[in-house]
């Protein structure tokens, strides 16, 4: 059933409301791939993916796609069904593809990623940001040593709607940024600490502000919330040499590279620190146009053909599950800093 | 030696620093107002400041400018002197402006109003957003009810410089917008949580978020820095029908009421909750152009004058040194939420 | 053959090259319409739209087209085959539908009116900006008289790309804003003036500045490019008590309504004129969005099923074509003001 | 008379209304010189500049101050007194600072350069943003090569307020935006189309738009206005290979620098023309800061010393009013070209 290079990958898709209908016209289009499984439990979203992907066969039941032949599985569905039906479609013996975030607990993440590993087969989770061409830019940036040292980064993502009633704005929203800090600095936070307030409903929050703490002294903080005025999508990063501002809203470049940066210097006459600001010119970089989602889809088609692993693979999803369930817990007890087992993944 | 409302209030002004200036500059233009003192312990910008305001008399000596025949004092000196100089100012029955933040303990703010109190004479503190007009049409309209209950607010206050080197990003940059926070909701938070970060010296934190839990269930956040690439003073407030934006380097219009929110109902077919999105105008209203630290020092002078509290008095700079207190032993403990003792202001 | 207001509207559309794709996706969601026939002389965007729309019947002639069951014509091709098309259409007895212009001379335009009028057969254009709820709610305005008496309008339509190398800037980009400023003011305007250059090739311009005289005294002007480094298409509208900027690619509101002024009195003292600025609140009203091309399409099947003239029918391409026309005489004659023959149209 | 480089230029400054402030302000900070004298009609006006200037001898009377013992003059009064004024202080043996325009015509301007030429005394003229570091860091750009051939220039200077009486729009806004393209290209255009409108009095033109040909191919349009709902100082300069921008109000940096352009090549296979595309980085340049009007007082304070032409010289200022002048008849003769006689210059 594995796939070689030379085959064509069979994905069979569960979940086609939201999001689903961007993952299958992706699939679609990738020439080593074929959508040939749509799944949902809605007779009427089925009838509208049938409608879109006339050659793939439709299925209300997860159990009997499973069963077909394909090779692997992409689940967009809501994030607490991940945990069984990744783990159900691993034990079939397909690759799996997981909406973010990859699970609602450590432990399921953990479970997930060892019984992937134990059984050979993929498990990648749509941690999308990591295939924006933005955010390599940014990451390639800072991985040439252009911007210096990392001092801190800070990251909003507000919107006034997709409000959400099962899982809070942090599960909801803030995977995205913090597969983004993780990506860019190459590490997971040691500890963090978050505060969220419920406004809509008593039950989730609709408003989170998280802040953690990187073994190597960085600090990063996240903003999200589904009830603001604007919508804003904005990370700035800021270093000793220079400082990076990636905003995806932005229609003239979405990479702002900042020549700035503080020195610190004793002066002699008084023998105190001083400090000398530099500014320099700004550079909004030309970015090669692609579509993250696209390169995503390629990534597990490829990860499926060559056995080699995914940008976002099981681990990658487990650490941002980590940093998810530390800050739920620090909103759950004042927002006292919880410290991550950095072990663990 | 207290002023009557006909005679003109005496000013001796100490520190002619970064800040000193603006406030001699508004002090002189005020009718009611004569700058009769400079004080500063630098020979050079005590001689700038005769050179700006001939009719003054200069001072190196604090204690000879107490001496003299002036009403009101005003201190524009590092934070941390403003403790032992506004006392020394109170007991030689001076009337008090000083810049802030009040003082840097609870303890000490706390001792200078009793004693202001207890001498009668005016202490007041340089909050001098409480003085904007963007910040007072924006309370007007909370007040109001325009924008239904408030849920939360957060501000973002960055620059690439003024970097201090005796107080951090919180005791620096920060009581502005606490001091806005408490203005616009009228009450204290009874809880603060905040993370920081040195960067640039071992010594103060170059950054700091704090985010701060209101009785009413409001949650405020401040995001202080002065290492960004952009400068940025903006502030959000989000409520159930409408949302602002206070933005103070706005162009076009400081202040924008966005007829938004978000309603929840039940669906009757489902029995479960939904929201509804509610969309509307956007209204940049024209504001009155007043400088705000000419508001404030004439309130200052009125408060002399009338015997009058002003708007930002000792009672309004403890409440917002509690904050401080708060967020910074909260730093200090790894973000642990540190209750404020509302009783205590 | 004319379809009754309950009968299917029968549409055959020519040419799907870079717009006509827009135009057939619009026609097929319309319900009371049926995309029956498409026909392109390219076998590759023929193969290409017949992927896209399995029930239309495919030509390569139009002339087959034309002797098929279809209502009406839609023609999306080249500016200096509409004439042709258009004549061989209405001369087939069909409805037509053509995108601007409506032809590169006034005397082709008359024709056309005069056939389609004499044949009883619609004649539409598609200066779809007159389908814009922005452009809609700004002509609302200007007729509520809430702005006062219009004093001049100006737009700026540039951008990088779309160069074309058989028509210049001006018959490519200025119909729009032409357009607009007829539907704006309800007037065509009596003369014209227009300066044009040529850089990329000798043949047409590049860029085109063009003013015109309207009978009320209003001026308007239009700067049209393909060769700029931004993209612009940002219309204002001066009044007497109000401005208004139209600016299509706004993200947080297409219109802005300025209540600013200037009021001239004469001061007594002097008794000379003098002026008073007014500047009141700035608005962003919400608009409903409705996608242009789909009410425009929709006028078009209306048309066809009641008799009724479309909004832009064939005496408003005619109109523009007058303005154009003109506009094109003056950049040949060293930008000489050319009148316009109102009685014409 | 005549100043040696180590002797202090005397200035008499004659009016202080709008602009008179700035100059005088700036004069007095040059060290070379002296602000030794000044004159306005106004008492009150006059008691202003005595209370800013103590130092400064004060005139009511012109004729008194050229009697004194002054070196240069500077001329900040309405724009009609210009000619007999500067030819006054011209007879009188001063050097003359004139704010712009020069003169109202040609005639005027000329006779003025030629007296100044024959008395060997320096005539400048304040076309205050040929000293603006950003267009003089454009003016490098194009003149390196780096932006490949100009095509087109075309400016906005629009903004409600500064409404004039005695002169339009054209002569009151519109000569900053001629001096940068004659600065900018090195050229004097061949000939000159505007169209102006009026509104607020049947006198003069409050818009006006005005387009110009240069010898070299390159086109050049400004629009003026004092009927606008925003604020715009902003031009744009479109090459061969890059295209600039360079907006006064730009808070980030005020020149653009887009790596953008067009190139035409033969389509083998077709035989036709066919375009590509180029768009590359944004780069947005550090620029020095400097106040253009201390730059340009020291240029006619240096100019005295060392009998050197200044940059903004007679010559300089009758160019640009040749260019006015021509404006001016296009406006009054239905937009029609008019020729300017470059040998004039």
């Amino acid at each position: 059933m594995s796939a070689t290079p030379e085959s064509i990958v069979r994905i069979g898709q569960i979940g086609f409301g939201y999001w689903g209908p961007n993952l299958a016209r992706n699939f679609r289009a990738i020439p080593a791939c074929e959508l040939s499984a749509l799944c949902d439990a809605s007779p009427d979203r089925l009838a509208m993916a049938g409608d879109l992907y006339r050659s793939a066969t439709l299925y209300t039941s997860f159990d009997e796609m499973l069963a077909s032949e394909i090779d692997g599985v992409a689940i967009a569905t809501p994030a607490r069904s991940h945990y069984p039906l990744v783990m159900q479609a691993l034990k079939a013996g397909k690759h799996v593809f997981v909406e973010k975030p990859l699970a609602m607990t450590t432990v399921e993440a953990a479970e997930m990623v060892e019984t992937a590993e134990r059984l050979g087969r993929v498990l990648m989770v749509g941690h999308v940001f990591e295939y924006n061409p933005a955010v390599r830019y940014v990451k390639n940036l800072l991985d040439s040593g252009a911007i210096g040292d990392v001092y801190y980064l800070y990251s909003t993502r507000v919107n006034l709607g997709r409000i959400q009633s099962d899982i809070n704005a942090l599960w909801s929203i803030a995977p995205h940024d913090i597969s983004i800090f993780l990506y860019l600095l190459g590490q997971t936070p040691e500890s963090v600490s978050a505060r969220g307030a419920r406004y809509l409903s008593g039950d989730v929050e609709d408003v989170v502000f998280c802040s953690m703490q990187f073994p190597s002294g960085v600090v990063a903080h996240v903003h999200a919330s589904w009830l603001d005025p604007s919508k804003v999508r904005c990370m700035t990063v800021v270093g000793s040499h220079k400082m990076v501002v990636y905003d995806d809203l932005a229609t003239e470049g979405k990479v702002k590279i900042y020549d700035k940066g503080v020195t610190r210097f004793t002066n002699p006459q008084y023998g105190e620190y001083q400090y000398r600001l530099h500014t320099g010119d700004i550079l909004i970089p030309k970015l090669t146009m692609q579509e993250p989602l696209r390169l995503e889809c390629e990534d597990f088609v490829r990860a499926i053909q060559t056995g080699e692993s995914p940008l976002t693979d099981g681990r990658n999803g487990l650490r941002v599950v980590q940093v998810l369930e530390a800050a739920q817990r620090s909103m759950e007890r004042n927002s006292q800093e919880i410290a991550i087992n950095l072990a663990a993944a």
